[in-house]
């Protein structure tokens, strides 16, 4: 029996991992040409990224240009990238330095590259931001305690926790002025904003493309600059188009092609972004007027993945029969989605791609709940 | 704009790759609902295979028992893990012993693990068979070259050569018998026909969904002995939930509830691999009569994936306009379609999944082809 779950044309959906992946029709058509596994291998040319029915050598060169690297390749998600470039550059427990508000698939990347990990702290709360001179602070640490500088150096460029956006540019020059390769997680920014890596002094862009691009998963794009070809594309001795670091070919499913129809909508709404942070200051704005709501982070916030702090609604789920859960069922009840259920004291969501209808629907539901349970409770 | 794919509704696919991978209506239903990116992880519970909705969490355990092992994960395609024990297991420059049937992607996660290989060759023309006591051979040399047994055996349980099936169970006797750990590549196997790795004594069992299980890709299946939880499923330091090996999770996509969807479908159908083979063999039969074509691999053949070896339609193909392509052309001109442009001299196709009447309109195809050349060039 197939399973349905309901979509974002009926609920509005505010998990953050999911409002930039949501596909859209022509997305959905592509989808469901490919279907079947292994579908956009009837044209093998021995390799993925040199398929040219469907044409994903041309999505590669297209996403090397985009992102503003030499090259690039598909791979099966933004972690599997990562670890790709940490597989290829970390010695034995060779330092790698990454900003304390890296997503958990970067610590568990280290560890399976068996690198050693040295964090930059953010600056706590309320704003837990990565400033980029920590990075030279713990570039120094690591080359009084190695001798030697960190092997790799990576940035999330927006964060899962805060959406802090941080100065890529700024990191990148202290990379170079230390000879540090520099890694930069883009899965939150690529596919919403401009991502340049050359023009951000990065020699590996890590991409989602299921969290930024639209397109059903598990799909990414490792984007490098011309110097790490040989090292991070060498070649099978004995397959000559096989990609080592790559497995020969990673995204061998529909998720491909799917890319291939995606690319040129992303290429359009990355123009649209400060509308975006737009309609996420105005909710901060209106959530925060409320009373006793706190957006944590960077203010005002560069970013739709919003971080509130809501005293407010702790205090009625205290005194409602369902406690931590009313919140989720109040919100279910109005046809919004995606924040856990059982959280009152905070939590996260994405105003990405919701109109300003919705936006402002959104915090009209917020709203009732704070009247509506007030007067319940007076 | 959306891509469309000719799909096998219309068109009869004999790509070997696809045939086990073709989806179902309901299967396409759950696909088209799941269509997002993350679609998924609406209801995290801290890792994928712990997700209650869909649940994953109960695939995960009927894909063990399934598989006939103890503990089962999703992964992102067979290679991936192949790979991961792979990873887990092998030292630096460490012994692993494959068949020389291996896919091409055995090999090349070796490289990526930095193993050492030793090949079990096959017995070359025409059968170009796998015995299982040549496994022995090759683990008396690794023992005499490094005084000690291999790290790991792989056995392609069936290859994408020739579709020769092998006795797992005879390999996995001589891996007790020397304290090798067993890997069972059961691409072409499982899904298919019944694999239960305890009786073929597997320590591990890796199995590609996309290929075998009627899924969209990329995801596959790794089941492994319950002595091997530890070293293979061993959890990040800081987050107690997440399999290392696994970067977390894997196949974090539609393709998980596609597999909810197909699996009592493919119990359903593994129980019917007898008739799958019969037709196989009376296809093989009937080409083999038209004269100057023969199969290769053990005969007469256990597997849907027949190679073929065609002087025959070589001979065509040098007097016909077209060269190579005739054949290509010939068949897509009939509605079938999966073998690769420019082939005559050889091929390889499945007839997995096809109805009988489907296997004799292929059959007559093949016989049309043959004699409508030869009446046009006599």
């Amino acid at each position: 029996m197939s399973l349905i779950r309901t979509r974002e044309e009926s609920y509005i959906n505010l998990n953050p991992l999911q409002t930039g992946g949501r596909t859209n029709a022509e997305v959905r058509l592509t989808a469901a040409s490919f279907v079947d596994g292994y579908s956009v291998c009837d044209y093998c040319k021995g390799v993925l990224h040199l398929i040219e029915k469907p044409s994903i050598c041309e999505l590669t060169k297209d996403l090397a240009e985009f992102l503003g690297m030499d090259e690039a390749r598909l791979t099966l998600g933004c972690r599997e990238g990562k670890f790709a470039v940490m597989h290829a550059l970390l010695s034995v427990q060779g330092a790698i330095v990454v900003d304390s508000n890296r997503h958990y698939s970067t610590y568990v990347a280290v560890e399976r590259a068996n690198g050693k990990i040295y964090e930059v702290e953010n600056t706590g709360y309320p704003e837990y931001e990565i400033r980029p001179e920590a990075y030279r602070w713990v570039f120094e640490q690591v080359l009084e305690e190695t001798k030697k500088p960190p092997e790799l150096a990576l940035l999330t460029h927006v964060d899962g926790d805060y959406g802090n956006l941080v100065d890529a540019y700024e990191v990148g020059k202290i990379c170079q002025e230390y000879g540090v390769p520099f890694l930069l997680n883009a899965a939150y920014t690529a596919g919403r904003m401009e991502v340049n890596g050359k023009k951000l002094l990065a020699d590996f862009v890590v991409v989602s493309a299921h969290k930024g691009f639209g397109v059903p998963g598990t799909i990414g794009v490792l984007a490098i600059s011309e110097k790490w070809r040989e090292r991070l594309f060498r070649k099978s001795i004995k397959y000559p188009k096989k990609d080592i670091e790559l497995l020969g070919c990673t995204a061998r499913g529909g998720a491909a092609a799917c890319l291939i129809t995606a690319l040129p909508y992303v290429k359009e709404r990355v123009k649209h972004w400060n509308e975006e942070i737009e309609k996420a200051r105005w909710f901060v704005e209106k959530m925060e007027a409320l009373g006793d709501i706190e957006q944590l982070g960077i203010k005002p916030t560069k970013h739709d993945l919003i971080r509130l702090k809501t005293p407010l609604l702790n205090k009625i789920a205290q005194k409602d029969r369902k406690k931590g859960y009313f919140l989720y069922h109040e919100l279910e009840k109005r046809g919004i989605t995606g924040i856990k259920p059982g959280q009152t004291e905070w939590f996260k969501l994405s105003t990405y791609g919701l109109t300003w209808e919705q936006v402002k629907y959104l915090y009209g539901a917020f709203e009732e709940i704070k009247d509506g349970n007030r007067s319940a409770t007076i």
